[in-house]
């Protein structure tokens, strides 16, 4: 009802799918995950971003037939790359929904996101769960889709802004999912939980509250030194037509790297304090070398109206900028139309 | 530090200015108020927009001095406009800096918003409130000053936008002023502040929490059967060379008018809740045959944390249409740039 002008809405199975036309031979973008982190994805879809977007109850994988249906709706024969942050439900789903769409002819690509330093392996995931360098995978993968990259060359550029990215989260509160209409976990006045998830999953540590210096100091660092990590990711082989483990490595942060970073509320954190945030770690980044060419502040990728923030740090080169820097119009992120 | 590339900021004393070149001949464009209202009004500084922004402390006026340097530094020679909210200290301390500014020889008009239908007189103003018109009045005068408007014209686009804007907010909970540390006013867990100003003042009624759409409902309803509402503001007057005041009339909606719709967060309520609240009010205005042409819906005019929403409706013609639609590149507004 809001953005008539950008979007259409399906219902049974539900999905979004952008209004402005699709180029024929594009590949089509699709995202999808648990309702309760918008803008993510649905304020994404639009010219320069997703073709698609699959919302599902709040917290909740959406189901293989609304991933299944978008794709019909919006490939145009060039294939489609599915999107999809690191939690249990949301790859399963989506594995199965890409099973569908190949029965159907659809060359597809399922690529995970999983850049949360804070917890490995959590009640949501194996291994690291994907946080806000999915907004910036969406972005870049989006601008490149539309410049015309066919499907192994867009997957080879989300593999490496996944592989270049790194967050970490906190917070102040919790979320109440309108479900069970009781915050997801307690936390005192005094109290923050650092590495927080987006669904309120518990992180690393819960503390004392402390000054946002502070606070954002420690969370800085710690996506600095995460060391180099490895770890296996299933994918689609189009050669053997069968599920593979693909070796992903993210290098660790070094002196002289230029990043996009972004500051992201987790709801209910007004922008005032994300600036601050923003101001104390250009002030870590600088002492460290690292330089920011890009950045990104505001609410993307929210836990409903939890107080909280994240930090992404994404090390670019120019592919990565050129397409950060593209035009882009969705309901949520805008320039250049 | 973060937008380095659209504002410069001055200190001693503090104000904003835009970095895009000022055409020679443009009206400078120049707001100001309390801070704690991100990201009005810094985020709105650009091209399109606002040249210049003066920031008071938190929820306290900029003085004088810091608006008189503001349009020194930012005039061409065509006048200044300077779109004050109707509070008591900004009226105080804007009119003698448009007197600092008249004694340099700058040609100046304040315009006041005073658009909040919930409140007459309170703790911070004498008469109604400016609230979310503000926005809307910075983007569409700043259109037209871009446009090659003059002082005169200018101020006429900028009284008729205040004339057909009306505004009504409330909230769920308090927000915390970092200068004392304490909730501003203390509410219940199942309480809501109907009516309440984008400084945590009082509003109409203080009543048990109700849904969404009962509240959206409600609130919708008392901006659209606000009757016809008159009174004077006071202007500087060109050809009298004085302040006089001017007769102001607001005229109540009717059916067939067409508004831009706003749906405006108090700072920490999620997006996905504003939509919840855009869904209901467009219902109801369908309803009473008034049609939304536009809309904007996001934390634009906000109190810190605050959790709650208000609503904007603005009655529009061609001009403003037109200014509304112009190309804007601001940190918090940016289309068609």
């Amino acid at each position: 009802m809001a953005h008539a002008d950008l979007i259409n809405v399906h219902f049974d199975p539900h999905f979004i799918t952008r209004k402005t036309p699709i180029t024929e031979g594009k590949v089509a973008l699709i995202s999808g995950g648990g309702s309760g982190h918008e803008p993510m994805h649905v304020g994404f879809v639009g010219k320069g971003m997703l073709d698609a977007a699959c919302p599902g109850e709040v917290f909740t994988s959406p189901s293989p037939d609304q991933m299944f249906e978008a794709a019909k709706a919006v490939h145009s024969g060039a294939g489609v790359l599915n999107i999809v942050k690191n939690y249990t439900g949301d790859i399963m789903n989506f594995e199965m929904a890409a099973e569908m769409m190949m029965s159907e002819g659809i060359q597809v690509q399922n690529l995970i996101v999983d850049d949360d330093i804070a917890v490995k392996d959590s009640f949501y995931t194996a291994g690291r769960r994907g946080v806000g360098t999915t907004v910036l995978i969406e972005k870049i993968c989006g601008g490149a889709a539309e410049d015309g990259y066919d499907l192994k060359e867009l997957s080879r550029l989300c593999r490496k802004v996944n592989q270049n990215g790194r967050s970490m989260g906190m917070a102040l509160t919790s979320c109440i999912s309108p479900a069970n209409g009781k915050p997801s976990f307690d936390i005192g006045n005094d109290e923050m939980e650092l590495g927080i998830g987006i669904h309120g999953e518990p992180g690393i540590d819960r503390e004392k509250i402390k000054t946002v210096d502070e606070i954002t100091e420690m969370m800085t660092t710690s996506i600095i030194d995460d060391p180099t990590y490895s770890r296996e990711l299933k994918e689609w082989s189009f050669e053997k037509e069968e599920w593979v483990h693909v070796n992903m490595e993210n290098e660790s942060f070094k002196k002289g790297d230029q990043v996009i970073a972004f500051v992201n509320s987790m709801g209910g954190t007004p922008v005032s304090e994300l600036y601050c945030v923003y101001r104390k770690m250009a002030e870590v980044l600088e002492d460290k070398g690292i330089k920011i060419v890009r950045n990104l502040i505001g609410p993307y990728i929210t836990s409903l109206e939890m107080q909280g923030c994240s930090i992404t740090l994404l090390k670019v080169d120019d592919e990565i900028l050129k397409y950060w820097d593209a035009p882009v119009h969705t309901s949520s992120l805008r320039k250049g139309i």
